[in-house]
């Protein structure tokens, strides 16, 4: 079967067992986001073209599930995380926006990027109130410590950006906060929620870090090898904004002396015709073939913190999405 | 007494009643925002730039000991309280430098651009994280409900740039959603964990509301009356963004439909000479001294609503403060 018949045939499964508690989800995230102001109804219906595959929401459930089943908290805590996300992703839009200003230094686009700082501020500040309507202030208190990594992540990802000795520890660190950290909460609640005991939600929250571990390393091989179709992102993007990802530290970590220097002088100049040349290096060397290689190796240690669970249907999907995270962005 | 000897007395009093609480708060705040992250460190430091006279711990502190008296969650409180304003004025100056760089595109204040709006989001979520450490959910829900009103003021702001038909009653609206909510929960969390009644906590969330409106009333004079030296801002600012305060509607609603129609014509193309012949019109109008004027039926209602409380110091400070907010701007 091809990958994206596999893909259609795994979300198939996913309505099929968590469908209803996904609508569930969907009416809580509404409901929080409902605006008597028609502006603030304007941009929802704009970010709902961020309105993805749902993943945090689905690994939530799906936990919750697996563990023992879902209650109407694990519908407010999946809205919560997902919320969340949007967030991030608004505001990684305010700074992609950024970069295509140094070109076109619009007003419309000015406009639009001070409404996407405030608007994610708007989605940050919701899906707080939402998570203080439940009971006690156990969620409040983990979700304010995950955003606070997460946050911290995507600085640390910043500062590094043209630090051309980027550990694979560090880089592992930085993915771990910025990708991971969101989808470890999303299991830790469902497991927790759920009232798993305490090694289950340990393992539920380490399948989930490495679980998103694995979907961003596959992401930084895509930003180099997919196609702009399947994607929906420009090619080559971290290399133009010199983030330094697995491929690039694989490379330069197995380069002689001499090729490391050249490298290094294309990623500081990262221009199109370097960005192509920086591909060729890529394409003849090990490196791509070394990052999928992690890739798996992180989601086989994924997979392997779920046998702590039962057998079960959603025991079993989350095993899927494991072997999915690695052969396929979405 | 001239103004400024008005003010140093004043806090030298505010100081004197709560310095040592006002001293915990800075513990606590400074407690939940320190890093392992070098990087962190170095824009919590930056960040000191922010620190103004901490007017929202000051309300929150003296609401409670109006009331009853302060207890550690007040330190808390009014530390979250603080952090949620810092959080606002980091996304604020991105905005703002998003102007500058329409001008001078250098990377680096792209780089600066993208580090404020991640560090914004920092304190938001760091906010959210120490209002999570009190026992119940209450601090959450409140200020949760705050921040998203907050929000939603801001954008209303935006959204009303360039509307030149803004009425007074909107534009009411839109100052009590950016500036007034935030003052008014300092004093609801002020008097709710001081046990006050139910009256009392509305009374004092009402003055809180009066209080930042009159603020900012007052701070919109000084935007096209001030001297650079004194407010720290660019005079006239308002008027290029083409953000209408209560000066100009006042003014447009008395003009003739010619003068209004020139005015428009100024305000649509605010440039240097458009700004000058502006405030010319402005200080040959009763524009500036209507404003004012509503700037203190604001602070006297606000201090209507003291009369709930029992004659006391921190209940006279709170009564100057009101006076103080239409004289100065801090």
């Amino acid at each position: 079967m091809s990958t994206s018949t596999l893909q259609h045939e795994l979300f198939g499964r996913i309505r099929h067992l968590i469908g209803a508690d996904l609508l569930e989800v969907e009416k809580v995230f509404h409901a929080e986001l409902k605006s008597q102001n028609g502006y603030v109804e304007d941009l929802l219906a704009h970010a709902a073209r961020f309105t993805g595959k749902r993943l945090r929401p689905i690994l939530l459930l799906l936990t919750a599930k697996a563990v023992r089943d879902i209650n109407p908290a694990h519908y407010t805590l999946a809205a919560v995380v997902e919320m969340i996300h949007t967030a991030t992703l608004v505001h990684d839009d305010v700074l992609d926006e950024a970069e295509t200003r140094r070109h076109v230094a619009t007003l419309n686009n000015r406009w639009n990027n001070e409404t996407s700082v405030l608007f994610g501020d708007y989605l940050f500040t919701h899906a707080f109130h939402l998570a203080a309507s439940l009971e006690t202030t156990r969620a409040c208190r983990l979700i304010g410590r995950s955003t606070n990594i997460v946050c911290e992540g995507e600085l640390s990802q910043i500062r590094s950006r043209g630090n051309f000795d980027l550990s694979e520890d560090e880089y592992f660190r930085i993915i771990d906060g910025k990708t991971g950290e969101l989808c470890a909460v999303a299991c830790e609640l469902g497991a927790l929620y759920a009232d798993g005991a305490d090694e289950v939600v340990k393992a539920m929250t380490q399948y989930g870090h490495l679980l998103g571990m694995a979907f961003q390393i596959a992401d930084d091989v895509l930003d180099m090898t997919g196609t702009e179709g399947e994607t929906g992102k420009t090619l080559g993007t971290d290399l133009q904004k010199q983030k330094l990802t697995l491929p690039l530290i694989r490379l330069l970590s197995q380069s002689t002396p001499e090729q490391g220097q050249v490298i290094r002088e294309l990623l500081s100049q990262p221009d199109e015709q370097s960005v192509k040349q920086l591909m060729t290096y890529l394409a003849t060397s090990d490196a791509l073939e070394y990052t999928q290689q992690k890739a798996f190796e992180f989601a086989a240690n994924a997979r392997q913190e779920l046998q702590v669970l039962p057998a079960s249907p959603a025991r079993d999907i989350l095993e899927e999405l494991a072997d999915f995270a690695t052969q396929r962005n979405f």
